[in-house]
């Protein structure tokens, strides 16, 4: 609980209606989308502009409270979970487009905009902003810096570190700064820029920040591909990259993802079929047509057992919607869902799908997966009840040998999720104990007092994966 | 001078042959292609492996022995002269191209790899490697990392930081390091991958670099759009933004620059417009044939004096060889020459470029301008001579005017040539002294004894230009 000197001195701030802490309210920004982490804030605060930003983390600093900042809470890597207690901030009032720049290709925004609103703002004056994580519905552009969002159309077009150019961001002693600009090229100094970028607030809280825009693309078309085996996918993956095509969405789902987004969504996706390729080119239209054209190729090429292409614009959203669904008729099959993101050099997708498929007979669970095959960016999805206590142990084990095996395939631990407290503790085995040394040393000389989001990225032991009764 | 222990110690893990100190050796490594600043090392160090940097860097940490990583000494800030004396570290045996991945769209190369070399290589399995600053032809590929070097394709594709996924790294400590991988994506921690690119060798001695490819654009078409004023060149750069058309390269050279390029490379280039831009498109073949036909139709409307695309690669080639030729070209003039990258926001070009003007008037200074108009990175070139100390207080003094114009429109220090000794008393002006601040502490957390390329980046004191005779 914040001491009453400490809750007056925020209240002074922003005021009595913009402090949140009541039990319901606590209850309410005790977790995210991460199953099975959940610890209570002390309060939740809603300032207004920068300068009350400033001021609270000023006062955080001093007394030494925790600061989660905090966007829609959609991330899946337990990042905004206040696992130290101290203060949730929320940006419902900072939440405005300030500015569609058409002659620099910008977009200014506050860190509480809603990613779809941003993206349909920008498409109106016929601009695009790429990054598309599939909870872009709800999502913030502030949580999506700080976890560095991904999407599905990340194989041609980056994530959202790409497309970061500017930010205004409060530092954990309070001062304000501002990187970069409306500015194609700067390099005045570090990249302070990207290095805030998926830091996943550990480092400061981003009040205003400058998108890049590219064009919108004229056309796009949407195909899917059906096969007997994933390899046959993969192989389609891999000829279509030696083609010289790069398609803006190259997505897989496994049968039992197929079987699962069927029976949800009522598409008419055939359910019998080994593995499922969603793909996607956009751009010029005889650009478009001709790629399309030779993807299909590739496909049956690789053994595709059928190639269909979307007719209609309607009718190739519907078969993308299928797939943003993935995650929602996973999660209706048991009362938790755990979704991971290990990610692989493209070329070893195919080895990678069937070193989970034998991980997940060998420790007896139930894993889906789907994601972004271009890209390398897996998700198995383990469906699971947390009450089970003995399961839980092996589906932890399982995520274990995952990402053990991707790390052994020149792999990460996470492509697109981030790491929070969920992959805290399997941090070094990507980067090494060297490698968190120097991430920690740039922790503390920002943050000696570890006020931003502690306990996140870091792991303090090596306890895994904290189960608590929601 | 290294004491004779020091000296022993290098000298056990490299061997005799790969330290240099006679006093030829150490005239040739101090200085850099930047004017007026000269610094001799103690020694100069060519070590065969990672291994053996990591060694070389332990016995510095010790013996607090300032370490300077060079490419080729092409760069423009005086980042690679050893300012504060110690070794300067070569990467002629480091030199390998060491894998093109052709699945993954990758090549993995040692620092020392000459930046066109391998460009050529890349292309010659169809993939395309776009940075290309200037100084392609000698610059090394460690070199354009720690400089995150530009060049004249940025408009569209980008600089070198959008093309490095994954680095090994030598920290001040000496701890090796690998960051990021084969990946199209990874959050696993801090993105020290980014954060090292364009570090200018103050946080670590990169050994091994994984950059990322693109297919090889099929064709691509150059034109010269010749104008009275500059207004109307800076109004066909908009024009086409606006028209949702991004070149490949979108360059502008001002009268004075026309006239002395022509001088020199006498490619018919006429003397007395006001202004010419360069423009190229790459790509699919119908995209670019339309986009071309488009961009001459806006130069024409605004009121190009005469709009001329090259009809065969030669001679594409030859305009865009007219354009590299500038600093060259420029340099001829005069003993010493200048070479800034003032950068602004696309939109204010024409503003800044008549700033340069009227700011080279009024300190009665020569300043021809050309750049990357499409970038809004400018390069205000002065001719002037470092023997006569009254007029390049006045130089400096007009480079000063044209850093704070850039800063007021929103703009840069540099945009591409870095910090160095030449822009550290600056920076503060771009970054704040709280952006500054926060650098050093990153700075200080991985380097506490300042032995990595100390003396750039953050200046000591107000003193701006180093004067020494050549």
């Amino acid at each position: 609980m914040l001491s009453g000197e400490v809750r007056a001195r925020l209240v002074a701030i922003v005021g009595e209606e913009n402090l949140l802490d009541s039990t319901q309210d606590l209850i309410v920004y005790s977790y995210d989308a991460t199953p099975n982490y959940q610890a209570m804030p002390d309060a939740a605060i809603m300032p207004r502009q920068t300068q009350e930003v400033s001021e609270i983390v000023k006062v955080c600093n001093e007394e030494k409270v925790p600061i989660v900042p905090r966007g829609s809470g959609t991330n899946l890597c337990a990042g905004t979970t206040p696992v130290e207690g101290g203060i949730v901030i929320l940006f419902q009032h900072m939440d405005q487009i300030i500015e569609i720049d058409e002659e620099n290709l910008t977009v200014t925004v506050e860190p509480g905009v809603i990613t779809q609103e941003m993206i349909e703002a920008v498409e109106e004056v016929n601009l695009f902003y790429p990054p598309d994580p599939s909870s872009m519905k709800i999502s913030t552009i502030g949580g999506n810096i700080n976890e560095n969002s991904g999407g599905l159309r990340g194989l041609k077009y980056g994530v959202t570190r790409d497309y970061v150019i500017g930010l205004e961001v409060v530092l954990p002693n309070g001062d304000i700064i501002r990187t970069g600009g409306k500015l194609a090229k700067d390099v005045a100094g570090y990249d302070l820029t990207r290095l805030l970028v998926g830091s996943e607030g550990t480092l400061g809280i981003v009040t205003e920040a400058t998108l890049k825009l590219v064009p919108k693309p004229k056309t796009k078309k949407t195909m899917l591909a059906l096969y007997d085996c994933l390899e046959d996918a993969a192989k389609t993956v891999s000829k279509t990259i030696a083609a010289q095509i790069i398609p803006t969405t190259l997505e897989f789902l496994d049968q039992p993802t197929v079987q699962v987004v069927e029976d949800f969504a009522n598409i008419g996706l055939p359910t019998d079929v080994g593995a499922v390729l969603l793909i996607e080119q956009d751009g010029e239209p005889e650009v478009v047509e001709r790629d399309i054209e030779k993807i299909a190729q590739i496909c049956r090429e690789s053994n595709a057992l059928s190639v269909e292409v979307a007719e209609t614009v309607e009718q190739g959203e519907q078969l993308t919607a299928a797939r943003r669904s993935a995650l929602s008729a996973l999660a209706r099959m048991k009362p938790t869902t755990i979704l991971e993101d290990a990610t692989v050099p493209r070329s070893k997708i195919a080895e990678m799908v069937r070193a989970i498929e034998q991980i997940a007979e060998d420790h007896n669970v139930q894993i889906c997966t789907f994601g972004h095959a271009g890209d390398g960016n897996l998700h198995p999805t383990c469906m699971t009840d947390a009450r089970e206590k003995e399961e839980m142990q092996r589906v932890e084990e399982a995520f274990e040998d995952i990402f053990a095996k991707a790390i052994d395939l020149g792999g990460t631990i996470t492509g697109e999720h981030g790491v929070g407290i969920m992959k805290a503790p399997y941090l070094a085995w990507k980067v090494g104990e060297e490698g968190v040394t120097a991430m920690k040393a740039i922790k503390q000389a920002l943050d000696p007092n570890n006020i931003m989001n502690p306990g996140k990225m870091f792991a303090k032991s090596a306890r895994k994966r904290v189960v608590v009764s929601r």
